[in-house]
């Protein structure tokens, strides 16, 4: 029966009840943890193959002629050029492959611009009330970095198909200090949604008062479909960017880290041709090269887009149980009591949960307290600060099937006595 | 007989010479490249089983128990910080390992500085008129990547024991708008000479108008020596600020990149404990942590400070020869003509030659013109011109022994034709 149709006596008479569960659940001194985005040591350990694909008497030279083990290839060996934009749909000429993190070319493209501008532009440190959009529940790191920066952060809710793009494009048209806007389109971090075809092409054709507004589209979880029969498909951002009028709107990103390993995959950013050359004509005074040796091993353990999605399939195979167990858990505590949503995503990393106003952070505190570690509420939003403290992230991947029963059900409960508490205050 | 003792008939006569044999060079349509500050192929190989230090069966964890393969560990692993700080002779608590550049680094700390400014000062993009110092000949990247951050660059006559340090300390001790100053402190690029402890002393003391002012102390060639029984020794820089009051002055970089593979190597900056700290409280947004897999594996393939220097004679032994073999025929062509001076470096990876004014720029281009690539004169100067036109880099570290003795021999051949040139004009 709903909560909120309850009488008084029997919500606190379930309060009653639950406090008394939530001890017991206390007593047993739980130490488990469902706040890390990352793949457990028994994901990773099904790409240890990486590890074999070059040894000492490889040939260590890519398709041009050049040695993997020596200086030089600014923007990457044409192998994972390649790769990289046979999983993005785009062409190798629009792929500037890196190193082993997304993340790092996000913050150095964004340092490019507040140093050197771009379009000839003002250099973004010279905006003195610069600001960025960031859809939110996001990614507390995207929001972190454009914090750091010196950005104005701005909300803008999120959907079930994207950001809402009436606030995006009534904000973008009209103020030439806001100078980008953070998206991760495929299985969006924590929502786990994809986003529409009319999103997308709303985020590519809309007008901007900033001659030098830039999309940072991190397709961290373009191929990380949980299930091969059903998958969110999204429209490729730089064609529809190209096809809008605005070819140097977009810097896509994605890696090979939640592929294989995280911390020693490689990464990419794809963009307009012109915008390209903009940043190889920063980065030379950067860097000589990326690890090309490491972009071959890459490219021989994945080989194609086809091979990329059998791999992730296998991984789909041991992520797909986990997320269904934390659903299946949501499901059986909490359906019909009128307190939660949560989403139940195709693929990704994360599942976003939401409970009645101001019942968030309480909940998290109170799994705290009995040994279970959620993502701070307010992470995902900017500056840690859920306006409605709703929203917890849920990451169910680095925990064991058996971790996350036992987790999922103290935060049900955790839910159940905070929402409880609330209607009887 | 010194050129400038010839009577003008002498001097004619030698050109005649000189130029017939050009003509003979030049018909024989050579290909040769001298210019690549990088190893041979050949050279590579001696380091290849690096590529073997690990496999899929590998435990794939460091003594801190960080799973190598998964994220995290922003300051890099305590095994490769140790390796860093055995080499450099400093503590691991002063080491920041991170990726395959050090020159990215060098980079990312300029950026750092541009965009937030540091020791609480303003941020050198606020600093219009902000200058550099370049001590030259010197490191072209070095002085390319301070250009393109918009300093000017303010040219240090280099001696032999270091950049002539009466001028730096002028400069320092009044402009408070020069920041920083690039040093290459052993077997130093491209003169191959290293720095005498007096001159250390005085980098590591010397009063500074501004407060904020930095060393970027790229001790890239810090176990590169060429022979086992004669080797440079430096100060080390850190504790020497450190004794002179100035502890967070200097920057530190060294990487593994001229050890084994140089596109795939680790590297690292080495500082005081609140510069560690003030870095990785910027990189934090930045990234989330470095190619652990890769720095075990350098970490596995050097083991330790002595283990270094073993393989780096063995290194030695290919490049010794190289040099030996520039030095031979500079000396065997150019020997009491009075036209040249050049160094012989006990390690590092170039020779440093002088033509008399005005004639380093028109030698390396007849070279051209006969098929044998220079480094363009004027390249180890400030905006690439070196006000006296007589510097060449001569890097024999690619070519084999039988190209640079053909490759040496043109050069030589071109600098008595322009120097004779010169005598006759």
């Amino acid at each position: 029966m709903e909560y909120t149709k309850m009488t008084r006596e029997d919500l606190q008479k379930e309060l009653d009840l639950c406090l008394k569960l939530y001890e017991e659940e206390k007593a047993k001194g739980l130490k488990l943890d469902l706040s890390r985005g990352k793949p457990s040591p028994a994901q990773l350990d099904l790409s240890n193959k990486v590890m074999d694909t070059l040894n000492s008497e490889s040939v260590l030279k890519s398709l041009n002629g050049m040695d993997l083990r020596n200086y030089g290839g600014l923007d990457g060996i044409p192998e994972a050029k390649e790769l990289f934009a046979e999983i993005l749909d785009t062409q190798p000429e629009n792929v500037f492959a890196g190193g082993n993190s997304s993340l790092t070319i996000e913050f150095d493209i964004i340092a490019h611009a507040m140093i050197d501008g771009l379009d000839g532009c003002e250099p973004w440190m010279n905006v003195k009330d610069r600001k960025w959009l960031c859809p939110a529940p996001g990614y507390d790191r995207h929001f972190n970095m454009t914090e750091h920066f010196g950005f104005e952060l701005i909300t803008v809710p999120m959907n079930n198909d994207g950001p809402d793009m009436d606030i995006v494009e009534e904000l973008v048209a009209n103020d030439p200090s806001i100078k980008g806007i953070w998206a991760v389109p495929k299985y969006q971090n924590p929502m786990g949604i994809s986003f529409s075809d009319e999103v997308v092409r709303r985020f590519a054709s809309m007008k901007t008062a900033a001659k030098d507004f830039r999309i940072f589209w991190d397709n961290a979880y373009v191929v990380h479909d949980l299930y091969a029969d059903k998958q969110d498909m999204i429209l490729e951002i730089i064609s529809e960017c190209e096809k809008a009028g605005y070819p140097d709107r977009v810097y896509e990103f994605t890696s090979t880290s939640k592929m294989a390993f995280p911390g020693s995959g490689i990464a990419c950013v794809a963009t307009s041709v012109d915008n390209m050359k903009d940043l190889k004509a920063c980065w030379t005074y950067a860097m000589i090269g990326p690890d090309k040796v490491n972009q071959m091993r890459q490219v021989l353990f994945f080989k194609n887009k086809e091979n990329v999605e059998k791999h992730m399939q296998v991984l789909a195979n041991m992520l797909r149980p986990k997320f269904e167990k934390v659903l299946e858990v949501f499901d059986r505590d909490l359906d019909g009591l009128g307190i939660a949503s949560y989403t139940r995503p195709l693929g990704g990393y994360f599942i976003s949960f939401d409970a009645m106003e101001g019942c968030a952070s309480k909940a998290v505190a109170m799994c705290k307290d009995a040994g279970v570690v959620f993502t701070n509420a307010g992470a995902t939003f900017p500056y840690g600060k859920d306006p409605k403290d709703k929203n917890v992230r849920i990451a169910p991947s680095f925990a064991t099937l058996e971790e996350i029963e036992k987790a999922a059900s103290l935060f049900t409960l955790c839910v159940r006595i905070v929402s409880l508490k609330k209607l009887l205050a």
